[in-house]
């Protein structure tokens, strides 16, 4: 099923996700020209059929006009790589931004290009490491003909229509978003409803790990509990006298139920994989989305309690709630003579 | 595709829920005798197959020993016809409440109907108006030997393996969570994880409501904000002049996205057929399960804070929050002569 | 200024409470029989004047009839307790519960006692080390008459009504609430009050101890973060550059600011003694009324996310949310291949 | 008592704040020169013993050099006044923002002053309506030098060390943070602490106000609600029959209790004068230094959720989760057919 329209595409940035979204375009019958700094990661792809190029110059040169250039890097380099391969490039030619950008450097840049008559396309890409098979899930923003005239390659990378059952109430045919990739809109759009996405799935995730717990924990009534001063007793322990298989709840939530979900999906493996998660500490790190929903919730005047305390839960599962937390023991042993108890 | 063990099961109440399950299991091969206070409900079920009754002891005649009944009724006429209905069952029975009844009800009520040989069985029942054809996730409580006997009939009602991919790590190969139900531990296990699940529906179910509505403000900037002491202008309003379209947004995250879920599936549909969502004015009920998963939370000493917060804002979207928000604009009022603003 | 009305009074409990109510009901005239299991504590009030006692039924025997008897006890040996002294008790006499009982427990006491004609009251005690010098917040509930009849010794314990300035708008002459007591209905309503009165003080804690972290945190620019796919770096380092002694901002805040209060009297004093709080670890105990004022929330469906996430803070301090965690963990692992993070 | 050392102080601005700050000015002794756009402020103030104004240019000539310049102004209208004076002023002379200002601001707005020579002032003045009789909290940022000479002016505006008992374990005797005011670090650093300030504000504020509220209706029981699936009927109606007086409550609250705070003796006051609040209609404004908080937190890595849950009360209180509530209102209709109820 190789795709009507076959296009070239450059791909830099040959991580887990720049690798996978070239072999899924291979797959489909488009071209790739490949750069990384690491010269391990192209010979790999060169390997697998993509032209491997050893500089930037070297890959824009090997690029037809008016090119097709996807970076998949660190939000971090963006800029700097940007920066270098503005000068290579020519008018008429398109950069696809495809990792986590903030959607503001997005407006920035968009702008700053268009000078040159170079265009900015930021993709926000969801999929993770089951992307190559599954396809990943688009959400785009830039000019309405650039987007336009890439379409076959987001038509590829993404999951296509056949992936879920279609939406019994919806009636366009036209559009792209039954086939898993949308052009969100002007520039930002695209990372502006990708950064709310994983908003999103971080107040997923946060509610699913609080029920499982929840539930490992209904066992609570047959622990003995310290009585004193400091901790109140549990009234019900009856009511608390379950050993519940927690993976066999996650598996169980997968079919028919309504937190169905590949959340759940996800969390059935992991702990099938590992019943009591030993491989982790529980220091929950955040990526940069999660705190810029939040921010924009706050601009917008928009209540989003639930991302927020998703977000802060991971700040604090770091600790980084440590000298708030001294405060509160603090007061609590100048008002009361409390002593912290040491478990 | 019959069942191999046909039984014969009776089910009490005969709304959308009762209605379907009978349908559901009738359609594998189980035979079911149905009784209703309202007997239209009776007649339309006796219609397509099954065996209709006309009071409670007709209804327990009807059915072979040891019986079988299913309880679908609001959570808060459970006890009452348990009363009734134990009168006439006798030793060896089993009734299986398929309702939203507390975990703590059910504990009570297995310990009081044993007294009599009668066998209580708590299944927590999730899939909603879908659940004729897709199945219904069961979370099942009560004796282990009771729970196989009745396995026929779960393993009619449940989804069913097929309806999702295997778990990629998951080797047991006994079991039932797989086929999408599952026996969680004695009385109350099956309503305590049902609770949870609610839990955690709440949760999500905010998670994707904070993050669409943060998408749909994302027009913020275009929007002239009155300037005055009581009100913060938007710092960068180029950074909100998006218009998008929410309906296609939850379109795109039903595949391959990481928040693809049954929630994403069923929001799409809604805004497919209304994307100002006009017929609601948002107040969001509460059933229950919400509540009680805060209260075990907060009895087991785990920290819930994402499904009580959206807890929280169910209660606050019924204006349960009014003398609270009153009293802060007493204070502000007070310390710093605010007035409230009209709008 | 001794009272007016001197009491005699019996005290059960001469831990720091205990003891110090006694001490404060002496000065004021009134006469005080004591009693504690540790010898060494009624030897040493004995000696500043109080009536010692060596058993329950010695203490009882020394108190005039209608007897009074306040219970300062932890919660959970208050039953064990009173029923001993149930049996010694007569007709007329009147038990306080001064601890920290869960006012369900009043209910049930209360009718219990009615039943021998012995009344039962209620007292929420808040003042913690400090009561003997500034007086004790009470908070009362029972029978009017008995309440009524005791009132010399609550007005004793109480702080008094020259503690603060007069409310400005207040034209009631009657009542006892300006002196720093209450009664609040019937039994039950004072340890309701006092128990959501140190849910409020939850809040209050959580939200100047926030505060005082954002302000210590304010030389966030200044450190270095590791910039990596998992971690966003600070978009504005220069805005966070100021290094602020908050101990001195605890102190500045006493005085005319809107946030000033007892809670911010003890912070900026516990940071004068220690700046950076070495002598916490931040393990923050919750003691039962937090717990259960978030119970009486959800029950009475009033929205209380302040409250009730400033409990769960507390619990997470306590690391009971590391199942939690590692499950979030455990999902972006399978999701993104996301190592956790060391630090 | 006036001061030791009287000084001319610049005041541009005459609302409330503007004009009480000059009041108590030149009660103690310093001389003041006012400008406002509303020339019956100016007149009402020069009536008082202040030297009026009628244009920017008038106000800087009659200030003697090094002029001394404060600014009481709404956040919006501060760069354009700031634009209009700086162009009078001269090398030397110092201009003090005492109002709302985003500390952002400051650091841009002092490091362009500078470039004339012109030494800018954050001021974060904490006090309200009842900052003339009780003096206001100030909270200082910007140049060593400036704000020392300018010490006189800080000092007769803030509190003063009478006003509340010394800190116990305080023993630095150097500083001013006894006295009310303080010099907090470079420019910003004063609105920081202000910012953070009424963060703090927020959180107290909505934890008295939730736990009063959670008072109020502890007469839930008393009240019959609908049984039906929709609503979960309240398990124990007995313990929920009480008819407390909050007013009442915060009264007695304000003498020895944990909670005792500034805002819990306005709360009493505003209840004192209006019991229901029915003045209010519950819309809860924000004025900006509350999201600026959280913003600040999110960026530093510190979890807030107290604050940030508080900010978004104030949201929802204005119906700003409105769309957010439909969706939940939709999903609920999607996958259990359940209706909206109306009440």
């Amino acid at each position: 099923m190789a795709t009507d329209s076959p296009m070239q595409l450059g791909m830099i940035g040959l991580g887990r996700m720049g690798a996978n979204l070239v072999r899924r375009l291979m797959r489909d019958g488009h071209r790739c020209v490949v750069y990384d700094m690491n010269a391990d990661a192209v010979s790999q792809l060169a390997g697998e059929g993509a032209t491997g190029t050893d500089s930037l110059s070297d890959f824009v040169q090997k690029l037809q006009t008016p090119r097709a250039v996807w970076l998949m890097l660190p939000a971090a380099v963006v800029d700097s790589t940007l920066e270098q391969l503005v000068d290579l490039l020519e008018a008429g030619d398109a950069v696809i931004d495809g990792g986590n950008s903030y959607y503001r450097d997005d407006i920035t840049r968009a702008k700053s290009l268009l000078t040159k008559n170079i265009h900015y396309v930021d993709c926000g890409t969801s999929g993770g490491v089951w992307g190559l098979e599954r396809g990943y899930s688009l959400m785009i923003g830039g000019e309405k003909e650039v987007v336009s005239r890439l379409d076959p390659i987001f038509k590829t990378i993404a999951p296509g229509e056949g992936c879920a059952e279609p939406t019994p109430s919806r009636t366009r045919t036209d559009g792209t978003a039954q086939d898993g990739y949308l052009h969100c809109g002007p520039s930002g759009a695209g990372h502006f409803v990708k950064m709310v996405h994983n908003g999103v799935e971080y107040g997923m995730m946060a509610a699913i790990a609080e029920g499982l717990s929840i539930i490992k924990h209904a066992d609570a009534g047959k622990v003995d509990r310290t009585v004193d001063a400091e901790t109140t007793p549990l009234r019900d322990p009856w009511a608390y006298q379950y050993s519940i298989d927690v993976g066999e709840v996650a598996e169980v939530w997968r079919r028919g139920s309504v937190v169905g979900s590949w959340l759940v999906d996800l969390t059935a493996d992991a702990l099938a994989r590992s019943p009591e998660l030993d491989d982790f500490t529980g220091r929950v790190s955040d990526s940069g989305e999660g705190r810029w929903t939040v921010l924009a919730a706050v601009d917008e005047g928009v209540p989003a309690p639930v991302i927020t305390t998703s977000l802060f839960e991971r700040f604090s599962s770091r600790d980084l709630g440590e000298f708030t937390d001294k405060l509160l023991s603090a007061m609590r042993s100048e008002f009361g003579g409390h002593a912290e108890k040491k478990n």
